[in-house]
């Protein structure tokens, strides 16, 4: 595998945001061999671009493998870790996940939860490019703040 | 195996309350060959029951089979059934859960939390008695109805 990112540029601003800096610190906890101290960010974070064009080579009824699996982790821990760096208080993910890679994944906030989605087509997951994986964090950043700051006391609880 | 429980007797009056009602219903969605059709109550539920004694012969350590696993969703697949019956409103489970049985067990409605259980040693799942049972199941219960009724907004979302 070529070092060189063909999907993220080297110097794409985004890979300087909070998002893609705790996506780089997820990604790097999975690597137990240090295999991406050599990397750039944008190789580290490559995986999760598909483009429409990738995701036209991929069988639309799949099982999602192990690894597809992690990275959907990594995105949902980063969520929550910045919705935790923003509000003060621990957010919690969870997933559940079937083989066919149909489920659910949903962070919470004491016994608020902020962040629920449904999850379907796990095997295909994957952003267009490295700015739409960060609106697509921003808008569930955004939704689950506003949600702490409404109802803070079961945040709180 | 018998057809006669030992742990639960045939005429326990626990099995006419709706918890035990809603339990044998869960079962009885699991067992697609209709084994259970010639069985009692007591019987069916009997799975449940691990007195102290039964728990000694269990290793402390180990992993929890399909079948237990399945008998965990059934307990708190009864608990949302009966959440869901008393309040009116949706109660969705949702459970994860190593291999090696460690997880979460989550109830939500709406956007609250109702029940978030710890559990550990999952392999090792049952009550001492089916009223051990009952009153564990009416201590969630009643929590969770509590929190729907203290925090309506946020169940109704």
């Amino acid at each position: 595998m070529s070092e060189v990112s063909t999907l993220i540029a080297v110097d794409d601003p985004v890979l300087g945001t909070d998002f893609a800096i705790e996506m780089l610190r997820q990604m790097r906890a999975l690597d137990s061999y240090g295999s991406y101290d050599t990397w750039t960010p944008a190789k580290i974070l490559e995986p999760f671009i598909l483009t429409k064009a990738m995701k036209r080579e991929i069988p639309i009824i799949g099982d999602p493998d192990e690894i597809i699996v992690a990275r959907l982790k990594v995105f949902y821990n980063a969520i929550a870790a910045l919705i935790e760096k923003e509000c003060g208080l621990m957010a919690v993910p969870m997933m559940n996940l079937s083989h066919e890679g149909f489920g659910r994944a949903l962070i919470t906030v004491g016994k608020l939860v902020v962040v629920d989605r449904t999850l379907r087509d796990v095997h295909r997951f994957g952003f267009e490019s490295l700015s739409k994986m960060k609106d697509e964090a921003d808008k569930l950043l955004s939704v689950a703040l506003n949600l702490v700051g409404t109802h803070a006391a079961v945040a709180g609880l």
